[in-house]
């Protein structure tokens, strides 16, 4: 069986279904990425002994296993106990973790109880904490090893996305240091970016560099690229070699990549908005309110964002946006909602979301019938763009054409701009 | 130890966290309702072997293990043979099932692969799917048994909910049904509902029903009932405890308690608009379309739903909404904003949401200052509600202050009809 290593979370939380366990799924994807096998993935209470018998059952199994929660300061976080049980060795205070906790403090004193947190297994090596108090550590068991990480997402992947993939990867005989990147690819079905992107994955052929494709219905395609490299300067080459590549591949995808990461297209509009000086207004009937819900996530808005008229009932399509008589799911009531739209917010850019969500048809239109108008304040008639979203509930055909809203508006933006 | 259940999911996309468990969470919680203890969860992929010894480990450590997912008309659905193998039976084509899916197929061929959902291991029991076309099973294995249930949320919470739990309370030396309903609590902490439900904790000692506590900073507080029937009737039973239960309950707790297990606020406001024959309209600000999006999401909210202004800019608040020079944040603002919603959206009654989400301060007014104003068309003058919700980030406190506008409205709508 190939280098493998499995996932250990660890809080009576969790096998109660207070708390989602999503920190097993996202260590699973970065293994993955970096071509370590995860073939087991489990969850155990705050019980030392329950905690000790299922680290050893995986080290049984595995080459490695991570344990992840339960290294808090209060009493219920035994993690740092169960392990130097598993290691057979007596907990020792690490100076320096300590010496970094009453830093922390500023001149508080330090709570007893917090103090924990600068206990080591005899023979472990921690791995300090960049967010967070709470240090990780690597507990080596025989040729095998454990590694042990906070519960609290955002440490957890600070230290998992860092030096717990790469010192798996070193114990994986690889030696090399993995990082990927996603690029998130808008308006465009997973099969065509395959096909445009088709000539980078031969290119790549026999070199560090791959690149893998994940499709989503409500949140595009993402093309990841992922690559190794070794040596003192690994981490410094990994990032060049995914400029480089994340380079190539936005001159094949040209407008369609939007953003980077987790980087949802509010945030790219946003940026978009903020760079060309203007400001956008939104007419929104199916999406009632979605597309400007996303848009005043983004912090700082109100600089790019003036403002939504949600026309649910056809008077307010009329009165407020000049919707004339006739079906409001049609081009008509699209191209006037976005014209009414500039008016009535004082923007420079309006979209207009008009359709039908379900469950039911209007109008005899099916669902999933929507129509966008984009209207610019120096520019022509407004332009409309009509889809059907098939094969999705309610939800789903109201976030699809939110999504799609604001790609129309990203690619404008986009063209505007070059 | 106590008679315990463990939960195992199958399935290789879990592994690679491409999707997130949800569904042993869920069973977590089922199981804890039913005083069943649960020790261990854990995920597998597609794997035979692999199932098989992460079933018979499940078996040596607890009494049960209820197997989620693999139980599709696909060749990597293999929980069925595997399961056959940990009993060491073959699989046995089911006459009624093969007929009960011919049947599902009305007429139409069934694909020689969907024959393989009829299959059974022998000497298990088929547990007849009520949707979707994955029966679940029942395999006894010695005096200890594993249950086999879809992956598909909706159809695994459909078997588990109903007869797993229910054999596992019968197999745990009970012999009695358990139900659980929740009472959602809305615009009280969770100190004050344990205070004003204390006499009913008092009075239910010694009975077949209980009562817990269950808090969530954006989603209110939410009572659970649970309670335990025995006989032929046991069903009936406990539906009638539950009902007598919720109904002291909404005695003390009053306008306070808003919806049933699930239900979000939308749902309740949307149904106490129905039921008033009366239309509502929004002018959000800091919320920035999320009341109005929530509202949307309910079907047929296009009858008690006219629309909302969106008033992200303070030119809008000012031309649309006919607010005032002077701070936006502000209970003026608030009321005004509150008249011209009602005005602008031909509503009946209008909310209107005007505050600080953050990251900075506003108007020297603090992160999570929030005014609400609520306008009614044959009312005085609007009235004007404050908060100052403290302690989340900028999401959270949009969150809450959408959640509490809902409530305000929620609150409104049941003095009137009462």
């Amino acid at each position: 069986m190939a280098f493998n290593c499995e996932v250990l979370a660890i809080g009576s939380e969790l096998l109660l279904g207070q708390v989602v366990d999503t920190n097993s799924s996202w260590i699973g994807a970065r293994l993955a990425e970096a071509g370590i096998d995860c073939y087991y993935q489990a969850k155990v209470g705050d019980n030392q002994a329950r905690i000790v018998a299922a680290v050893r059952q995986g080290l049984d199994r595995a080459d490695a296993v991570i344990c992840c929660g339960g290294l808090g300061p209060t009493q219920d976080d035994i993690t740092r106990e169960a392990l130097a049980e598993v290691m057979g060795v007596p907990l020792r205070r690490d100076a320096a973790l300590e010496a970094g906790l009453r830093e922390r403090f500023k001149g508080r004193e330090v709570p007893e109880t917090n103090y924990r947190q600068a206990d080591v297994p005899e023979g472990a090596r921690p791995i300090t904490a960049l967010t967070g108090t709470a240090p990780g550590l690597v507990c080596p068991v025989g040729a095998k090893v454990v590694y042990a990480v906070p519960g609290v997402p955002a440490e957890m992947r600070e230290m998992v996305g860092g030096p717990v993939v790469d010192d798996l990867v070193g114990r994986s005989g690889e030696k090399a240091t993995v990082r990927s990147r996603f690029l998130r690819v808008w308006g465009m079905p997973e099969s065509k970016v395959a096909e445009v992107v088709a000539p980078r994955v031969t290119a790549l052929e026999g070199t560090a560099t791959t690149i893998a494709f994940l499709a989503n219905i409500s949140e595009g395609v993402r093309v990841r690229i992922t690559t190794r490299a070794t040596g003192p300067e690994a981490g410094a080459l990994a990032l060049a070699a995914l400029d480089a590549e994340e380079a190539e591949l936005r001159a094949l995808l040209g407008g369609f990549v939007g953003g980077v990461d987790d980087e949802g297209l509010e945030v790219v509009v946003g940026r978009l908005l903020q760079r060309s000086g203007l400001r956008l207004g939104l007419a929104e009937s199916l999406t009632g309110g979605m597309v400007a819900a996303r848009l005043t996530s983004v912090p700082g808005a109100s600089r790019w964002f003036t403002g939504a008229v949600v026309s649910y009932s056809d008077a307010v399509k009329r009165d407020r946006l000049g919707v004339g008589p006739g079906p409001v799911v049609s081009e008509d009531a699209a191209r006037r909602m976005a014209a009414g739209a500039l008016e009535a917010l004082g923007a420079d850019i309006a979209l207009s979301l008009t359709g039908v969500a379900g469950p039911e048809l209007q109008d005899g239109q099916p669902v999933g019938t929507v129509y966008f108008g984009l209207a610019t304040k120096d520019g022509p008639e407004p332009e409309v763009h009509h889809a059907l979203l098939s094969g999705g509930n309610r939800q789903l055909v109201r976030e699809r054409a939110a999504t799609q809203g604001l790609d129309l508006v990203r690619r404008l933006l986009t063209e505007r701009l070059s």
